[in-house]
């Protein structure tokens, strides 16, 4: 890994964008196919797909072993992959998620890769972008506001004000309104309940638009939306409502996929960004079969490891838009794999081959679900300055013995050319792979429970499921409602393969506790509960928007 | 006036419009100017104003007399004068305020223009647009945020949560919103308090917004709001707590001014849109500024008739920005006058020569007012298919009685076509107006209480205003901390030139009480409130919104 002293962002600053139009023509698209956005952003019109003449390109998921919580640079790996193959000669398209506005300021960083491997403008994608996270909350909060109209003006649906599922959202980690009363003031004023707010990314309208087909399947998703009971407890839904409609009007551009570039100019389409808990956390499907339809090859990434990113990208994505992965790179840092063989953050940096030896199997146990989805991957050692060269040496040993293909790459220090070990293994993979082993984990007409059992045994490598009472109830209302046949979106630490974030390495012995049930049945799945999650972060002790700025020219400061 | 039986989209939806770099071409702009928002949007950088070689065009101002609660067609009358001055060979650019959002999904009915007189792509611009206002609600609830968290995070500041001014807004009439309590749920998730949202057009920083010179500024005025108070009644603000550099970050787009054009390919720059009570009611002062430096004729409205719309137009934004209208148009109907007149809303479609005589009163005092801030004006009469010929006649002989110069126009029904009569006698006032006697009503170094009896007796024709005990306290307050000495920001009823909506016509005898004094140190004035100003709206029984939606091939239907 080279040392640069660079930031980010003085990285992308001194990068030379081209034209959009540029990227564009490059892809073979006319003008009918995009719209601009300033110089170097485009909404490419869903009329990109509708081009038969063009065959698909293979599908790479990029995927990782259970991360630190710093991350294991998995959108890094997928931005430089997607430059080396462009390198190598393969047309390549990058597919990712758009990052949230709110948390920037909080930490400074953002979220569109780093060093020699970002998407750009990356100013303008951790910020406002083209506007989608702004038209889903508007789209949010307009369902919401009809809610409480339609109580203040007579309540015809006879809405338990106690029982509305559906809160409001605001893209600003503004932990005040996580609980709130609103409606307060007097009867004018609407009618007093108790209410929260979420962040955009957590709305189940972004779940929606990441796996709908066009405006009109928007449309009836929404309208699938549970959105409160009755009294008498029965379900509402946004088509009781009426509200899908305007819905999807103010969604109407949002549902088209973005067009940017990475710093060597390969094209990126970033489009949307569910959170990866209670939601499944891929871009859309609109971007990645765009992705598909212009490049030889697709990289697209999953969000957290492979035992939450990649299956559900498989169990849910995949089987909603009939893709099929060609194959799954899955990226590992010597650092992780020492904390997974029992190292404290703090002695990461140390050379120790025996931690290094007992983490692996954390990387092992990811390997063995992949090959149960029948899908060929590689390891994607994800190189730090500080990796010895014993370290690699054992990683790559390691790999070898259990017949696991694997490559060293440098993408943050080096760009694409720090990728281009992997993309040749990467494309050696897929063009020899002739057989078609692909298959999902479960069948969506199993029972919830049989569902649970197969992800928790078969890719966390648990002993089985335990429901808490309250889930008992939820599921058996869901099987009374018939909303029992979807996929699982498992809502699960990240850290560990267990629900158990300090089980670090490959845990064994373990149940699984589903806490919760959340149909989201605009989105069409079940999220299953493992512990708090929280939907609506805080900012820390100093924001990092407290040290931006403009100086007296009037450049920014202080943005990441 | 042609009866047409299409409606404004429809008429809209069968105009052809020109790309916007055509547009921009014909503006001699060239494409470091501005950037495209899709085909026909574009964003104008603030390097236009750069151009030394380029002479200043003549500002007209389009205000109207107090209107019914339908309005008097300003907007339409300022889109088709500005068609009318280029069909008779003046090169005209309009300036506009840009419409919210969340009032669309209330009432059916778009604010941009209307007929033949309309701004294009109405439902762009009804919608997201380019995102400004979203940058706006951003920027607004991000100051929000970081005013809880510094509380939650040990209030160093001292901040007394039961006196922070700065509420929170969504561009959404969500009347559950106006008052509610937050910070709930334990420590974990902020300090319990009262708060409430605004609708996003009444923030402070939109006012901020439309009256900054460039982004800089725009981030010095942030700094100077005011935002609570201490446990010791001291003022706190913006730049206390250091945000307004993240502010101004995320608000790097929404200052520069919007491109987009007539049904008649006119360019309009569409840009801010402040609350026409609690703020100024015009749009950007860059905007203005522009459509100066593009056009010999630059076409602008204020909000409201000429008592609170002109007035504050020349008290606030002209000193301001050191602008001078060369000449006003003043919008009447004759439905209008009737009602002033004394006519019930039901029966304004019936001749009534003597209502119409009577009426003509409060067309007659704001002719006065605009020929007290030395200003040469014309009366659009804006026809309605139901005026009949006497009552056009009578009109037409009071104004010239008076001395008052006055057109008939039919913009809604012909287009630019039905101003030409209008813009012909309109070009001859200004180009035969050799003398400059143009002033304001008042010295900003006069006190609060001199400044608000020039306005009520001056422009409202009223005896004088009166204090309430709260009011009178808050002005003691804002002299002991020297914010006196700044302009007023009158927030009265429009529908009368008094403070009660009822007295119609010319009001005599009155006193104009004010309730309460809001200080908007950022944007540089004092709010005096009259009256209850509802700045969360709400919706109707039967929402707008519930008749949108998408048909089966995919367009949309139920917008306007």
């Amino acid at each position: 890994m080279t040392t640069e002293s660079l930031s980010d962002i003085q990285i992308a600053q001194a990068a030379e964008m081209k034209p959009i139009s540029d990227i564009a023509r490059n892809l073979d698209l006319n003008e009918d196919h995009w719209d601009a956005y300033g110089k170097y952003k485009a909404k490419l019109n869903l009329s990109v797909l509708d081009d038969t003449s063009r065959k698909d390109g293979k599908l790479i998921l990029v995927t990782a072993i259970n991360p630190t919580s710093a991350g294991e640079g998995k959108t890094t790996m997928g931005v430089g992959l997607s430059q080396a193959l462009n390198r190598i000669g393969k047309r390549t398209v990058l597919a990712l998620r758009e990052p949230s506005l709110g948390p920037n300021f909080g930490l400074k960083g953002g979220a569109a890769g780093g060093g020699y491997s970002q998407v750009l403008p990356m100013e303008d994608i951790n910020l406002h972008f083209t506007g989608d996270l702004h038209a889903i909350t508007t789209a949010h909060n307009l369902l919401a506001t009809l809610i409480d109209n339609h109580i203040f003006q007579g309540n015809e649906l006879n809405i338990d004000s106690r029982q509305i599922i559906w809160k409001r959202v605001l893209d600003m980690s503004d932990r005040a309104l996580r609980n709130i009363t609103i409606g307060l003031g007097g009867r004018n004023h609407g009618i007093p309940r108790e209410d929260g707010f979420d962040i955009t990314a957590a709305s189940e309208i972004m779940a929606i638009l990441c796996l709908a087909e066009d405006l009109k399947d928007l449309e009836n998703k929404l309208k699938d939306m549970l959105i409160a009971y009755t009294f008498d407890n029965q379900p509402v839904y946004v088509g009781d409502l009426k509200a899908q409609g305007a819905m999807a009007i103010v969604l109407k551009e949002a549902i088209k996929p973005n067009l940017v570039q990475t710093l060597e100019n390969t094209p990126a389409i970033i489009h949307g960004g569910p959170f990866a808990n209670i939601a499944h956390g891929c871009n859309s499907l609109l971007a990645t079969r765009m992705a598909l339809k212009l490049g030889e090859y697709a990289v697209t990434e999953a969000g957290f490891g492979v035992d939450l990113g990649a299956e559900k990208f498989i169990d849910i994505k995949c089987r909603k838009g009939e893709l099929q992965p060609s194959a799954v790179v899955v990226v590992a840092t010597i650092r992780a794999l020492k904390m997974h063989g029992g190292v404290e953050r703090e002695h990461l940096g140390e050379e120790n081959l025996a931690a290094l030896e007992a983490g692996f199997a954390n990387l092992e146990r990811h390997a063995e679900t992949l090959r149960g989805f029948g899908l060929p991957f590689i390891v994607a050692i994800n190189r730090f300055s500080l990796d010895t060269q014993a370290e690699v040496e054992l990683l790559s040993k390691l790999c070898e013995d259990r017949g696991m293909p694997f490559a060293e790459a440098d993408v943050w220090g080096q760009g694409g050319a720090g990728g281009e070990d992997l993309a040749h293994k990467l494309v050696e993979i897929v063009e020899g792979n002739a057989h078609d082993t692909f298959k999902y984990l479960y069948d969506v007409e199993d029972s919830v429970e049989d569902k649970l059992h197969r992800i928790v045994t078969e890719v966390y490598g648990g002993l089985g499921v335990k429901l808490t009472a309250q889930a008992q109830r939820q599921l058996q209302e869901m099987e009374a409602h018939g909303w029992d046949k979807l996929p699982i979106c498992m809502a699960k630490t990240p850290l560990s393969l267990s629900d158990d974030p300090t089980q670090k390495g490959r845990p064994t012995n373990f149940h699984v506790t589903v806490r919760e049930f959340r149909p989201s049945l605009g989105a069409g799945f079940i999220v299953a509960l493992t512990g708090n999650v929280l939907t609506m972060p805080g900012l820390p002790k100093v924001p990092a928007a407290l040290n931006m700025g403009l100086d007296e020219e009037g450049n920014i400061y202080g943005l990441f």
